[in-house]
């Protein structure tokens, strides 16, 4: 399971970098190799100062050796090996009418010390976060997450909806990071699903990935801005930075296991701004976008 | 002991921002009172878009109650209450000549169920972060803060400057966040100190504060500029940003405790930048700056 996966992953690379670039159509992906001292690496894939694309990564990586013991003491566990690959991807857009988006698709195992697998599981998913709201936008990308669900269990949507509400909320601003999408995790073998399935769940989410995000950066990527537009752009990303750095367990994951620090916090946007005690005006479209993230609603 | 430490960081606070209006000479500092439900509250003033300050606040405060759960771990503790009082500081200088700089004074008290104390300790210290170095004024503010400590103890300086250079370390960087200065916590009653004096040596430090840093702002606050120079500081700006929400432990007590959120986030700077794997050209002043903080060095 873990070639095939990392195989995928590594297709789904080439194929949304390949996108990205001609959507661009300026600037291209510098790639990195990197390996890592305690065992495996990654290929990284960084787009800067594009006409669309103002920074972002599409990052893959497959790391495996003994398991840090903060890890282990976070899964309860001890004296165990692991494995983790997954692809990683966060693009900030210049223009603040393109939404930023992440995504993530990973697969996870562990071993005893005799080398035989004692838990696998994947996890992942994709959000966006606006800096203005396009109801129409939102609708559109969470339909195609909800379709990618609903091929594999007609619950899934629903479940996987709320937890990444759940998940990307910035517990110190008592405010979601963006408007969701989807986010699983410790998807393991089990009665209803074998491994093979959540294989195939994991990758239809991932193939979904550009026709969920793609469409709204075509239709937005050229309304005319103001500077006051791209401020609150700016002040917003500052959300951003303090969702990653304080409560997102992948960019934790990376920093304790070792990871290359420059793929992990690719995830930092280029540009941003922290104003003291920020409030928009009453009544504006910057309000608007708060109330929603104060309070995640049902989008489809 | 905590009335009396409380009135005097209520003096400081108007020493200090009264002293750094007069050297800004445009902006004033922005007053909010703030209460905290569970207990106590707090006094910020922030100053923005000043002709030196470009972001700055010189915070009091004075929490108490149950201590949250997860300090009670952290301290491993049960059951307790505390209380709480510091002045925080933190300035971001417009003119990337001009170090940002950092203080904090604070005593702590906690108590069992019958309201008596069980332990009560000082801690605190300051610190410099330059984006351009000027060797003497990092020997400046070092001759400043050993002074302030040799006056108590002539061991002092040397165990808190090492304390300093460990406390701001950058670890996922593998860097300094500045250049030091002095950090101390758990200043308890012992053999050699007994609180009393404590507080003589926290105050003589907190005294000291105006004449280690404002000397360096009025040399340098007048330097012309680069772009690319003001640029460097938003980048360097951005591991203070990370270091302040990875690693601080003072942000990590305010979140925890329920502090008011733009009082502790105040630190954070007003425009920074993160570039993928940025690194200064060979040989440039940017570069010489990078090796100091790569290696701490002794500066007095």
């Amino acid at each position: 399971m873990k070639d095939k996966f990392f195989s995928y992953i590594q297709v789904l690379q080439d194929q949304i970098t390949k996108k990205l670039e001609e959507i661009d159509g300026e600037a291209h992906f510098q790639e990195d190799i990197w390996e890592r001292p305690e065992g495996g690496g990654g290929r990284s894939r960084v787009i800067e100062n594009g006409a669309v694309f103002e920074k972002g990564g599409v990052n893959i990586s497959a790391v495996h050796g003994a398991l840090p013991q903060s890890m282990q003491n976070y899964f309860g566990v001890e004296d165990v090996d692991f494995f983790a690959c997954g692809l990683s991807l966060v693009l900030h857009p210049k223009n603040p009418m393109v939404p930023t988006v992440h995504a993530n698709w990973r697969y996870f195992e562990m071993y005893d010390q005799e080398g035989h697998i004692v838990d696998q599981w994947f996890g992942g998913g994709q959000d966006l976060t606006p800096y203005y709201l396009f109801e129409e936008d939102v609708i559109h990308f969470h339909r195609i997450c909800k379709r990618a669900c609903d091929l594999h269990d007609p619950t899934f949507y629903s479940e996987f909806k709320k937890k990444c509400d759940s998940y990307f909320w910035n517990a110190h601003r008592d405010e979601a990071r963006g408007v969701g999408g989807l986010f699983f995790d410790y998807c393991r073998a089990a009665d209803q699903m074998d491994l093979g399935q959540w294989f195939d769940f994991v990758t239809e989410v991932g193939n979904s990935f550009l026709e969920a995000y793609i469409p709204i950066v075509i239709k937005r990527k050229n309304i005319e801005y103001k500077p006051a537009q791209r401020e609150w752009q700016e002040i917003r990303r500052g959300r951003y930075v303090e969702f990653n750095l304080v409560h997102d367990k992948g960019t934790l994951f990376g920093l304790k296991t070792n990871g290359r620090i420059e793929s992990i916090l690719m995830s930092l946007p280029p540009h941003v701004q922290w104003r003291y005690d920020h409030h928009p005006k009453k009544g504006s479209e910057e309000e608007r976008l708060l109330k929603i993230l104060q309070s995640p609603k049902d989008w489809v």
